[in-house]
């Protein structure tokens, strides 16, 4: 590498470098406000944040970010290569070009828009009347097609979305994937329905007690290797987790007293995001190579840790001995199978958020059908209400008595998240196919997790997954990782052995 | 006033708004940083903060901040007209010329001297070991000598020190009220002492469970008119308080268990800062009439609620039945009278921070005379100790046994806060200015504290301190609220009034 392209990559990275560091006073002030912040100040967090975001987009879209982009990759630095700075300048030049097709008027009327259609939405919902909504859809939908105009697709509008969220995945790729787990999940989902076999959830429904749910909670997080020492817990009405610095990775989560599961396998979540941020690589902090490949992948993170190993006979092995040492009362009495059955129910319910491990990806199998289509302009958005009932039906043998329980349930389309949905699908589907790749190559992971230890997972994925940041894009990485392009198989797999067993199906 | 001079009014204001907003980022940073922060964040913060800061001076040293003042103030805005324009064109000025004259590798030098030095000073306090830290305390002298010279002053170098906390007072100004302040203060603490009287400390040494001290300290801290849904308390080893916004103001306070008075008396004195800030008027946030005056009235607000009004007789025969039922135990059999001359015990000690109401005073004014001394080159940094240990003796009758207990106690001088003791003894002046003044407007005062009523207070100091922002300086405003300039009588007449019939002297 010659020293002007040396010295021009530094001037890149260091602009970069200051732009995430920006982001990450926003994060934490966005952190904030969803913890601790008063009641009355959110207009003044408003401001902060606008400002904060404005300075780090004027920074990010600056000519100089354009030219210095321009004159590497005319000189030096070839995109195609398997480096490190091959991979940041092409991912950031991929943002870039994206940033500076957008015109600030519609960036600025989107925003806008989506505040405004939020609170539709959440006025439609308590109502369950979707007519009320629909305009508003309308209009954010028109809005985010227009977006989809202004950056170009590959080969629908809808693939322009999805390249936010999962970029290089594109609208083929997922139908082909879903479609063969559709009909498999469907079918599993029947036979564990007819199997006329459930466990007693009552078990989970007990009075456990907050500061103990709190302390187990942290002591399995640590566990697994969320380090607190680098990171904290909190209370938040929407659990989330936030990489506020490569040091400083904030998971919250939210506790029921008369529900076991909410808050444990909660906190098992998030502290799987916060792993992979905890892993990425420190010395590439700010720049691509030290940041997360995309929204699947993130969740392929957390799905591995909170329903791969948590949700695992081995896990409870090791912790249900001391669930019951720290719950003594509601703990009384119950065996490990019982206990382990009731964290394993499954059965076909309404609102995706309390979905079980099985039957989730039909929910967002439903939604991205639905989504894929009105965007592209193969449904009315008139006609969402009616083809959710037909399908739920289709799909789960039941029928949501209203559009609150069905189509207005949640707030990503009013959000203009439309794209979002698939990800948290493709999590699975990647956990799955990492973790049977990474159980062949561990050996005896499942008598590790029985022991309490996790050290030679977690070091698999920090070596597989985390230490390559965005080097490579969700396809190529699970390519590289598997030697398999990505496929439903690993996942069902994974779902009939459980759910077989455990059903005796 | 012209159209332009609006104008230009208008684009200074919102600039000098928007770096406030980013300075108001860089609080929430410091106060995460203090409260929440994960341990290993340390390093991530230290670039957001100078990131953050960095933006913020670039933005206020500009030369169009510059163009502007000079000609608002050509044409149109008059410095000395009593208007809020008038206020902020002079507050803005009086900064931005002090900025630009002190060169930047003076401020490069002097932050990372500081650090240094502070971890020197800690060291040197540790083993009470002047000479280790006497080349570092001498270096930050020089230091902030040249940014005197830099910055000009009035008569002496140390005049330059004071204008940063408070600005428009001088060494003149000073040297004549302490000096007053003193020979009465020395004779009422000897009176004192002679008295022969003593209240039983053991009273407020009991057990206080945390949780109630915190539930106490809030009940109390809401009535006197902190508010809650624009603030909160927190739990930091050094309390403080700080203004994030408008409408987000908050405070925190250390507990001990064995100790009543730490966290109640400064949850009062951090409230009393918190009430000013959440005084501010709102519609001038960000500019100097929205931003408080000085150091010393900053503290003229905390000293108020925290001593004439917390460690008054009616406070307590208001609040101590809700003491006694908040703390049933402790406090059994203890009669009103005992918790009040409990909580008003003085006698000489070492530790300024640990000094009652009265001693306190005189830390400080040991202080002053010691820094402005070695400051302006009548003393040498290496007599420093002797004379702390020589003064101590002729003003509080004891002699500390170390440095570490005497001239070492302090972080100020090491972290370059020469100037900033004064403001201490400036509130504790103003306080008892302003408070003589509410009592003789209010009347009936004393009678409402003692049913647990605030507001007439805290509507006085609302409208005749906080609704003005920086419009006038502490000396000025002084003058407008009481009549009289700034004297040491109303606080001696406070004291001696207070103390004479606690002790019969």
């Amino acid at each position: 590498m010659s020293a002007k392209t040396k010295e021009q990559l530094n001037e890149l990275y260091r602009n970069i470098r200051e732009i995430s560091i920006l982001r990450s006073c926003e994060s934490l002030l966005d952190w904030d406000e969803r913890t601790y912040m008063p009641r009355n100040a959110s207009e003044h967090r408003g401001n902060q944040m606008a400002l904060l975001a404005g300075i780090a987009h004027e920074r990010f879209v600056s000519p100089r970010i354009g030219e210095l982009i321009g004159n590497l990759t005319n000189d030096g630095v070839k995109l195609a290569d398997d480096t490190p700075d091959a991979a940041n300048v092409r991912e950031i030049k991929r943002v870039y070009e994206k940033a500076i097709k957008v015109p600030k008027s519609l960036v600025e009327e989107l925003s806008r828009t989506i505040v405004l259609s939020q609170g539709a939405w959440q006025e439609a919902r308590a109502k369950s009347d979707f007519n009320s909504f629909q305009t508003w859809m309308e209009k954010v939908v028109s809005l985010k097609r227009q977006v989809a105009e202004a950056v170009g697709y590959r080969k629908t509008p809808y693939d322009a979305l999805l390249d936010d969220f999962e970029p290089g995945v594109t609208t083929e790729i997922i139908t082909g994937v879903f479609a063969g787990l559709r009909n498999e999940l469907v079918e599993l989902i029947a036979r564990i329905k007819d199997s006329g076999k459930a466990p007693d959830r009552g078990i989970i429904a007990r009075n456990f007690a907050i500061e103990r749910q709190e302390q187990f909670g942290k002591e399995a997080a640590s566990a697994i290797g969320f380090d607190f020492a680098s990171g904290r817990l909190d209370v938040t009405v929407h659990p989330f987790c936030t990489g506020i610095g490569p040091t400083d990775v904030r998971i919250t989560t939210r506790y029921d007293e008369n529900h076991f599961p909410q808050a444990f396998f909660g906190i098992l979540h998030e502290a799987g995001h916060g792993i992979y941020e905890q892993g990425l690589p420190k010395e590439h902090y700010g720049i691509p190579c030290g940041d997360s490949v995309s929204l699947g992948i993130h969740e392929s993170q957390s799905r591995m840790w909170e329903n791969l190993v948590g949700r695992s006979r081995p896990f409870w092995q090791y912790f249900f001995p001391r669930a019951q040492a720290i719950f003594p009362e509601p703990l009384k009495g119950v065996s490990l199978e019982q206990f382990y059955f009731a964290v394993n129910d499954v059965r076909p319910s309404f609102i995706r958020v309390e979905a079980d491990e099985a039957t989730y990806n039909l929910h967002i199998l439903l939604r991205f059908e639905i989504e894929s289509a009105f965007f592209n302009g193969d449904l009315q958005i008139g006609d969402v209400p009616g083809i959710w009932r037909e399908r739920f039906q289709k799909y789960f043998g039941i029928t949501p008595k209203n559009d609150a329980a069905g189509c207005l349930q949640d707030v990503h389309w009013s959000a203009g998240l439309i794209g979002y949905f698939p990800t948290y699908t493709l999590g699975n589907l990647y956990a799955a196919q990492f973790f049977a790749k990474a159980k062949s190559d561990l050996g005896n992971i499942e008598q590790s997790f029985a022991a309490g230890d996790f050290k030679g997972l977690l070091g698999w994925l920090r070596e597989n997954i985390h230490k390559h940041g965005q080097r490579y894009r969700a396809e190529e990485l699970v390519k590289r990782v598997t030697s398999q392009p990505l496929s439903h198989k690993p996942l069902m797999e994974y779902l009939n052995g459980k759910f077989g067993e455990l059903y005796g199906i």
